[in-house]
């Protein structure tokens, strides 16, 4: 059974080998964290070599979310960050563990589902991942030699969740209670938004239409989205159509 | 050749497996350390398996300082912590990994010459070792579940030690140097979607309409946006009225 702490879900993403699945729930279980979800593991579900390797944490491999995308792992999350080898140019806030720990901590005590995730272990998460991302973390490696592997990174953020659940202080906060949009209503929107888009000519040249996509997809993540919010901008949408349909 | 910079060496007490001293070397390196010590390795010097998994740190290992025994290792020290798993009835003080790099790096700022000891894969240091520290080193791991690798020891206490000598790189936030939109640009949207919405006749029932306006207002002056998000706001909602117009 999972432990009853308020803590962030730990999301691997396409991981390739079970050893490294394994690897990574021991990483967790030092910290206390045991809340690991799955997306498409390359070599399938349960694996016998993430269990073998997992030893005293198995429990958080027999319990581990399994999901076929990444949308579906991120459903219920209200905030989500993605670790990244290095900050790429995606117009998010890049975070240390050691902020990114901070941050977690405060949005759960205020009652919200907040995810890490965590890329495949030869080429990390791809850009279309992150663009579902509210925020990055980057683990400051020397320059030199940047050779974090999966479990490793998932070691430093657990570490760094420990200190920064140990340290929080209790604050009264005025987003507190705020009904914020999970994962999958997000991801409802920028879907309506892109498909409605599509239909009106928007993305347009075609040479385009990735960037832009990716671009809008990447603003509804980093916006911080109320379930309110999410109503009214499909609500917006929705006028428009009906607008063009009534043709006055 | 190593890098001039001030720092502790870590001294591997007696390892067992070259693969685990390669993969302490790339730990190290990650966070710019390289000066590492190798006290009586179980499977000989030089090691084929340490150079295997070292791969772009194997410079530490060509020039780690292999010793005999832990009194030669030490000889030029002044101060030197033990990393154990449970602090032991021994009295001497106990650093979590933050502090005792804090420690370090004053002490070392000063001229000291600093030893951080790590023991043997399967059962750690033994007392004898210990009693040769002048502190201890004590992860706070989940008392459930402590599993630290030898690696992994080590990753924490060089990325504590990179945290504590403030040589981190800065993370480079994707924010920093953003175009943010100014408030005559926000002002601006939210006067275009406030109009529009009036043409399509979003803002109904009428008893309603000063609410909704609210609302709207609200939403955009919490987005934090850019002007390449308001560009792509406005580029939207023009292209719904093109589609409308067009009436296709």
């Amino acid at each position: 059974m999972a432990t009853g702490k308020p803590q962030p879900a730990f999301v691997l993403v396409r991981p390739q080998m079970g050893e490294n699945i394994g690897a990574a729930a021991r990483a967790m279980w030092n910290f206390g964290l045991d809340r690991m979800r799955v997306v498409a593991p390359r070599d399938g579900w349960p694996s016998e070599k993430a269990v073998a390797m997992a030893s005293g944490s198995g429990r958080l491999l027999d319990e581990a979310q399994l999901a076929p995308d990444l949308p579906s792992a991120l459903e219920d999350c209200t905030y989500v960050m993605a670790t990244t080898a290095r900050p790429r140019d995606l117009t998010k806030t890049v975070f240390t563990p050691e902020r990114a720990m901070q941050e977690a901590q405060m949005r759960i005590a205020r009652g919200e589902k907040v995810a890490v995730m965590f890329g495949p272990e030869r080429a990390g998460l791809e850009n279309a991942d992150i663009a579902q991302a509210n925020a990055i973390i980057s683990v400051p490696v020397n320059p030199e030699f940047a050779s974090l592997n999966l479990a490793q990174c998932v070691l430093l953020c657990s570490y760094e969740w420990q200190r920064a659940a140990g340290e929080a202080e209790p604050v009264v906060d005025a987003m507190a209670g705020t009904d914020w949009a999970t994962g999958k209503e997000v991801e409802h929107l920028a879907l309506h938004y892109e498909d409605r888009m599509d239909d009106a000519g928007f993305f347009y040249p075609e040479h385009k239409t990735e960037s832009m996509k990716l671009n809008l997809r990447n603003m509804w993540s980093r916006m911080p989205l109320t379930r309110a919010d999410v109503q009214m901008l499909h609500g917006m949408l929705r006028q428009m159509v009906r607008w063009k349909d009534r043709g006055d």
